[in-house]
């Protein structure tokens, strides 16, 4: 579906994302590796991760079009882990002309690609976008997850590894556990061949568009300064706010309403550079509780934005 | 049930033991550690594991009372790794006497004991004999898994961490994968709640013992040169061969007639020391097949043993 080359042999199932990084990480740093670009912003725990496995992160900044790839180039890293299908948290798409950049890149550096698919499985509007994996299997390390389509308590995520580093790759994973938990797997695998999987896919497809729906109709009318961006597709959208707000005092006050929401700034590797955002998850929430959190939000806002 | 003081805080859910040693080995490595003692002969993986995790293993010789204390005692080691209820793979008990100096020797110096109390459920004959952690709290990492009760493609092992270490078991555990399988978890609790746990133990043990009572019968008719070890407990027993008797041959030649054993230079630090034996696992064996084997072992032997 994705349309990665994915031969059984290269295939690691791992324990969810954060192991499937973890033992990229090591065996990177096994072979010497020391510095790992990651997006800006991106996930907090991917820094947390590179850092515990004894490498750098260093964090190269995300515009409309995805990871500035001119700037990567400006560093001295071994890797850079994206998310092109759709950036988190920005929800941008990285665009045919920076694929194409970040793969001549690659392959001119000997760098590794690390693509973090981590919510593919739902675009609304417009047309699929292929795993980057495909276009170059040799240079790419694809991963993908159980935990944004079943639930994160399974622990259960997948690599596909460029052939010459799947043995460094195993080798980890059989040192530090042996093996994912087997139960989950053979039923993962029976609910993938009976088609329950895309079924299950489909239904949440439908369930999770009418609520992007719901929050994109609130967002215009409760806070139409906000600027929506990433809502092709994903499990939450960016609100870019006006220059002049306080992302966190406007995060604390709407949690002191009971709306949960974090600005963009947790997100960056420096808290306080950058505009304003606010990243609203909502796929989890029933569209009448969409449409309530955004008309709080709204409330908690100093002046109308 | 083996007297363990397990707080539900100290508790770490792991993926097996092999986790478990990975997670105490990373937090003894990030505070300085650098080498962590062994009993020899013991598990090869727990070897690997410390290695793979940047710290040397010292092997510490084993004697019919267990580890020999005063040897460990003349090693400069952060911690040791200890099967005391039935030492793997000779079987051996760590005695009373033993336990105290253990015990002594770590409170002593501030190293960290590790029980891998991998086989306890598993005793026949004697008393039942308590975990050592239950003794020294603070000085004791407890370790079980269900690998040897349930099976090893649940991936659930357990630790029970001193207080003083809890919290970078914790973080280690958190930044590897985020947790262990949660269905898993959810069943074994309620298998063990409901008494199934206990009632699938009792079973077991009477079937086990069954089996090692088959194993001896036939050793003692088919290869009467051969001294038995470590059999009031466990999966598998030690049979000592006289010492003219050349190990790995005898294993070769076992499995050419499809019976497959191992010999104990496998487990030692350095194969070729000490004196020749067989580890003969049982459990997994209907008693029919475990008579044949030992026929068929007998026939492979050079001369009478």
């Amino acid at each position: 579906v994705r349309g990665a080359v994915a031969d059984p042999e290269r295939i690691v199932i791992c324990d969810g994302f954060t192991q499937g990084l973890t033992l990229v990480c090591r065996a990177l740093h096994a072979r010497g590796a020391r510095r790992i670009a990651v997006e800006d912003p991106c996930c907090r725990a991917h820094r947390e991760i590179i850092r515990h496995n004894g490498l750098e992160a260093v964090p190269v900044a995300v515009d409309e079009d995805g990871i500035r790839v001119e700037e990567l180039a400006r560093h001295s890293v071994s890797a850079v882990v994206v998310s092109p299908a759709h950036q988190f948290p920005t929800g941008y798409l990285l665009s045919p002309q920076r694929r194409a950049q970040l793969l001549e890149w690659a392959s001119r550096t000997g760098a590794l690609v690390i693509e973090y698919d981590y919510d593919a499985q739902y675009r609304y509007d417009g047309p699929p976008v292929g795993a980057l994996q495909g276009l170059a299997p040799a240079t790419v390390v694809y991963a993908g997850t159980a935990s944004k389509i079943l639930a994160p308590g399974l622990r259960v995520g997948w690599l596909v590894v460029p052939a010459a580093m799947t043995d460094a790759v195993i080798r980890h994973k059989v040192c530090d556990d042996l093996g994912s938990n087997l139960p989950t797997q053979l039923t993962l695998a029976r609910f993938i061949e009976r088609g329950d999987l895309d079924r299950h896919l489909r239904r949440l497809r439908r369930s999770y568009r009418a609520r992007r729906d719901a929050l994109i109709t609130a967002l215009r009318r409760h806070l139409p300064g906000a600027r929506v961006q990433g809502i092709a597709a994903g499990l939450h959208a960016l609100a870019l706010l006006p220059e002049q707000m306080n992302e966190a005092r406007l995060c604390e006050q709407a949690r002191g309403r009971g709306v949960s929401v974090y600005g963009l700034g947790r997100y960056r590797a420096n808290p306080r550079s950058g505009a304003p955002g606010l990243v609203l998850g909502y796929a989890s929430l029933a569209e009448a509780k969409i449409k309530r959190g955004i008309q709080e939000l709204a409330q908690a806002c100093p002046s109308p934005a």
